[in-house]
């Protein structure tokens, strides 16, 4: 079943979520602007990645900036860093944070480092969290938005109030921000404004952003000149990183200035899925280019619907359906530019026939 | 005084070493072959990772294989799989392997694992070395070849008589093949007659291949599965590893057949560095693609001399100089395709300035 709608998804035209396919385009693209000639970095060092640190450093308005093959590596390594600063080898997150459930344990194989889960699986951590958890930790990790509940967000004054506090416990503030770029129209903030509030920052170039991996790790130069020696550990320390920085300084450029488009669109199509039967989205109103679509039917069922959906109004709206305990799925949407193309006659069609059928499913139960 | 040389190298038109600059044009070129619509690789799933992973496995005569973004990382995993299996956190290696002296202490950071080093820093690791050490480690790393001093061999049967050992005393052999291609010629072996000597093998994509990045970690399917896992805590399993992957594909096709051509310059070059005054090769004949030329004059003194002759000549030796202890300095040189373009009269005229300015150096002492 999962294969014929992931393959249905495939033959569509338009798809809701995204930019464009993740090919070779993506990298020759941004490899075409650039000079054959010029220097490859050389493990950490050359203008091209410098330059670019640089430039992300600016941006988020930090010291300095590291550039990491991924997330994964950059996050376990700020952890490391504010976990043997202080001699204690814990710290605190989200119980949906990427790294609990997304990197095979890696904070606990590879650094001994454990961990105290905030909040419930299906909010995020508000200072009263905090306040009551255990102080005895080096370092807290907000994830913004939250990704894997539909990416919901604290409001700026709780982020405020949990920096105050947490400067004044000593415990280090991480900010996760995967999609940071996402939620600055949400905020009207700037990055820096944001990353002020935080010790560490990690962002990546591969999200929203729709480069072709990569990360940045941003903080005080003390801090960021740690990390490069973690990163030699980890094996991060990469000969040529110039495919990853090209691409990054390409598409951020591109795409810097079109969050707040994705925002509205998210806002927008939030509504449209509101209004089928048995269907809601997470958060209900969108607060930066992401939601979840939960839909209290069985996971077979919808399947089945939206193949034939996607083979009549050739859009797909994804590829997968996760099941939740309850006879119902869910799956994720992510604004990028690919929404933008869609016709809108083809939109409007596809929802009439995804509140129609689901319709049909509710009268034959 | 450094600088002088490494800018008097910048400038020069032909280079004794390497193939050709490591700009941009590495990737433009491997990447102007494949089709723009092909889809990326993700989290090391899809055709273009897994296609090239089962070729290099076959290759290398092994049952499975994985492609890394870098050595550091493939190596110390393999070490840690092996560690945990034996449930002993120590391993064997020569004092100037690569663990342990450019990985900024990784293998123990991360994988608090224990390291014995064999023999002495200025030779290769012997069955004798291995019998008197403590039998009480996992695994034992042999280089081929022995980069750091000058890319030395044990001969073949050293190779079989120290497998047959280790299998016996229940060590695993694990190789550090990074130029594992460049010792083929000489040992007059294929790359899976040397690798059934050793449980589990690394090879570089980007050392005598000349690849972007990128490294192959190979063995038995449980090993590489085992594997995957660290990559993932690792922060090495990358959404898109294809830039490495394409390159890697791409010069391994093109280099891999040029090997024996690059033994034959390195063993001819390496005549005519031991035929000038007070300059000896490491290993006198070359047993692949790389050698050290030492020379026994002060730093400072054969900088200036060579930054002379680059400047004369237009073909550059080295780009820098390592200090010895005593009077004396010295430089790697690893044969690729640039060799092969020097102009015969440019490399005589060269080697002919370096004795005669050799010479005049002794007379003024």
């Amino acid at each position: 079943m999962e294969t014929t709608l992931a393959e249905a998804f495939k033959q569509t035209s338009y798809q809701l979520s995204g930019h464009s396919p993740r090919n070779l385009e993506v990298l020759k693209q941004a490899l075409d602007q650039a000079n054959g000639e010029t220097i490859s970095d050389m493990y950490g060092k050359g203008e091209i990645i410098e330059d670019f640190q640089n430039k992300m450093a600016g941006f988020l308005g930090k010291e300095a900036a590291v550039f990491f093959p991924s997330g994964t590596m950059a996050q376990q390594i700020a952890l490391r860093i504010w976990a043997d600063e202080k001699q204690v080898k814990r710290v605190a997150y989200h119980p949906l944070s990427h790294l609990e459930i997304h990197e095979e344990d890696g904070l606990k194989e590879l650094h001994y480092i454990d961990t105290v889960l905030l909040a419930d699986e299906d909010r995020v951590i508000g200072l009263d969290d905090i306040k009551a958890m255990d102080k005895d930790i080096a370092c807290l990790l907000l994830e913004l938005p939250q990704r894997e509940i539909g990416g919901q967000l604290p409001t700026f004054e709780t982020l405020e109030a949990i920096s105050v506090y947490c400067r004044k416990q000593n415990i280090r503030l991480h900010l996760d921000g995967a999609r940071l770029l996402e939620t600055l129209p949400y905020y009207k903030k700037s990055a820096s404004d944001i990353c002020a509030l935080f010790d560490s920052v990690y962002i990546s170039m591969y999200k929203g952003l729709g480069g072709v991996a990569g990360a940045i790790l941003a903080g005080e130069t003390s801090f960021t000149e740690a990390s490069k020696v973690w990163k030699r550990r980890h094996g991060g320390d990469i000969i040529s990183l110039y495919p990853y920085i090209l691409s990054a300084d390409y598409y951020f450029e591109k795409r810097r200035g079109k969050m707040g488009q994705y925002y509205q669109d998210a806002v927008q199509l939030a509504a449209f899925f509101n209004q089928c039967p048995a269907t809601m989205t997470i958060p209900e109103v969108p607060v930066s280019n992401m939601f979840h679509v939960h839909v209290a039917k069985r996971k077979e069922e919808i399947e089945s619907l939206l193949a034939a959906i996607y083979q009549e109004t050739e859009l797909g709206l994804t590829s997968y359906l996760k099941e939740t305990g309850d006879e119902s799925c869910y799956f994720e949407v992510s604004v990028g530019d690919s929404f933008q193309t869609i016709p809108k006659p083809v939109l409007e069609r596809t929802f009439k026939l995804f509140g129609k059928g689901i319709n049909e499913l509710t009268v034959h139960e």
